[in-house]
């Protein structure tokens, strides 16, 4: 029974592939995210749920929680349930360190972590999987991790709370309790398991069927003696983009088998690329994403040049009609980074009825990104390899939940 | 081609299996020692290896080695090659420890590999895959541990010498290097290669798949930085029994794609079961082997009830035709523990020609085995946990080579 749906699942991934290392729509089309919901078994994430969120912690939602950038969950309630009661969780998110500088669309999930953690006063794991890496993308041990060195910068860089924050290197900790975890994992799934998840060949290095116990772990406590020890029924609540799903859905099915909570989820979206929804973001095409290296100069280029546009092939024919708000890079890139709910408001329907223009919404947009990727780079310039080294030093963390 | 030699392989193991959790012989008869020469595509150990190694070592062989207890190889005449000029090696062997106490045929290897630490005066790393035996044996993270840590007590009763030797539970150990390590191996090897290789199913579960590189990387100098850093072109030499040999085949072949030595092997055959060479020494029955804990009383009994003669059915018949030596387990036994050469030329003789009764040479046996026995306990007892640690720490050995 098991299995055949798990090669139902691979059939119907011929239309849309959604998986960590490949998002594809059907036909070159939008990626359809209830459809992903539907398949992978998880929740839409609702309006009752954020406005608890808001009442919980006391301080408005997250813009990526309003847009509903973070739009499907896995007992996201349960976590809220239990944080009511008194009872605190912890959050765990991470990276794949594949390429030296980060896009915007890499740090989504860094920055919503990071209200996360502001938001409920919860420790932090970010795990960096230069081991995935090296295996995935044939690097080498040591250029693995050194990126993943590098993407730490540009994560601590997003404001995280070293009091609260433990940021790892797979090729650094695995080993001990989290070894031990890994093993623990490996025994309950079997290679036709891996393969329905994350459709593996024979062909395939077994580095790449070893991974996902890897990936799995830091899901539990006990993985982290040295943060959670006396501690080991603490829940984990992990923020991600939900091509990471498969990981955790095989994560959730293990945990109960071996003694643990199983990890509760918040899922996002995929930001789209400079040249629309269908587009892919690519680190062979670096005019398909903006980078948080990226000058003043070359986001104004970037966004001029290759955002897709929805506005109409004419001013006549604009005003008439006004953008195509569905397809519009500009307004979508304001939907995920203009905090300001009434501006938004105010351009979907200026720009929506053809009163305002595409120009003139790319400018806004160049304006909100070129100062967030400036604050982002005077933020990463302040990281020094010091700072690198203290958030990564396996250590006790006693002010975690203050 | 290579798919298709696999395939052959397996369909070859369905009349003999020898791999690392099966030993048996076709239609129950004997191990057929040569085929597996052939089928593993190693090197017979002969008399002029065995002449170099007295000459290079100026001590009397190993009576392993002289009755060809260990009697195939891989490359050892290259480890010998450097050894004269000079070139120190290191030794590798290990144990899974999936039972309390040790029988006859655990300590074989652990003897030998002693000679040659002794011989060669040479560091050695000794490998308890107590996550190996978790996965397989379904004992717990830490039932496998305390196995472990007992097991290394017999080990270390063995006399190895502590300032070149380093024990090590693969739960305590495998990271930073050695995971490293890891990761390289397991980019080298395919999924369809370790099914050819182990004979793995797709319902085995993903533990087993990633286990081998586990046991191939204590091949590589570079797994131990605390003890070879700076020296990692060292060679190794790995005594352990013929069934661990697809392990370092497939070590053996990825080891120069990822720019390191190919480990050299010397290979042992099977120590037979009490009941005879088709038997098996079995934990589920303890009468099938002697244990290092049985008592003399015990040992005694289980030789004159268990053990399989060769001798004739009367005593009239036995002194016609004698002892069939082929068959024989008493005799048999004598030649992995009897050191006295001529002793064990007498007993052929006179046992072989019926004029020695099977009872004088069980007699003869319970006598060596018992004082082998009541000397391994002797010494394991003096064995305490403060020892056990000092073996197991992770330490630098600066007289490894003297």
């Amino acid at each position: 029974m098991e299995k055949r749906e798990e090669a139902k699942e691979l059939v119907e991934e011929e239309e849309q592939v959604v998986n960590p290392w490949e998002v594809s729509a059907k036909d070159g089309g939008k990626i359809d995210y209830d459809k992903l919901i539907d398949k992978f078994g998880c929740q839409r994430l609702d309006e009752s749920l954020i406005q608890r969120v808001q009442r919980l912690t006391n301080r408005p939602a997250h813009v990526f929680l309003r847009r509903r950038v973070f739009f499907a969950h896995r007992d996201f309630n349960d976590i809220l349930d239990a944080y009511e009661k008194g009872q605190k969780f912890y959050l765990y998110t991470g990276r794949g360190p594949s390429s030296e500088a980060l896009h915007l669309g890499h740090l989504i999930p860094f920055m919503f972590t990071k209200y996360l953690q502001d938001a409920f006063k919860v420790p932090l794991v970010i795990q960096l999987t230069d081991d995935e890496k090296c295996m995935w993308k044939n690097l080498s041990v040591e250029e693995s991790q050194r990126l993943a060195r590098e993407n730490a910068k540009d994560i601590i860089a997003c404001g995280f709370d070293v009091s609260k924050t433990f940021i790892f290197s797979d090729f650094d900790y695995v080993g001990g309790a989290f070894y031990k975890n890994m093993v623990k994992v490996a025994k309950c799934v079997t290679y036709n398991k891996v393969v329905g998840i994350f459709g593996f060949t024979g062909e395939d290095h077994i580095g790449k069927v070893s991974f996902p116990p890897v990936q799995a772990v830091p899901s539990f406590p006990s993985s982290f003696p040295h943060l959670f020890s006396g501690n080991d029924n603490i829940r984990c609540l992990i923020p991600c983009a939900i091509d990471q799903d498969p990981y955790f859905r095989m994560t959730r099915d293990v945990a109960p088998r071996i003694g643990y909570h199983k990890p509760a989820l918040i899922e996002s979206s995929f930001f789209p690329a400079l040249q629309g929804e269908n587009g892919k973001m690519s680190a062979s095409d670096p005019n398909s994403a903006i980078y948080v290296t990226d000058s003043a100069k070359e986001i104004k280029n970037k966004i001029n040049r290759y955002a897709f546009s929805g506005g109409q092939d004419s001013i006549e024919l604009h005003r008439k009609y006004g953008a195509d708000l569905e397809v519009d890079i500009p307004f979508k890139y304001l939907g995920f980074f203009l905090d300001d709910d009434a501006e938004l408001e105010r351009i979907r329907e200026e720009y929506g009825s053809g009163r305002m223009l595409t120009g003139e919404v790319k400018k806004r947009l160049t304006e909100v990104l070129t100062d967030l990727v400036e604050r982002h780079r005077r933020a990463r310039a302040l990281v020094t390899d010091e700072m690198v080294d203290a958030f990564m030093a396996v250590r006790p963390l006693p002010n975690m939940f203050n």
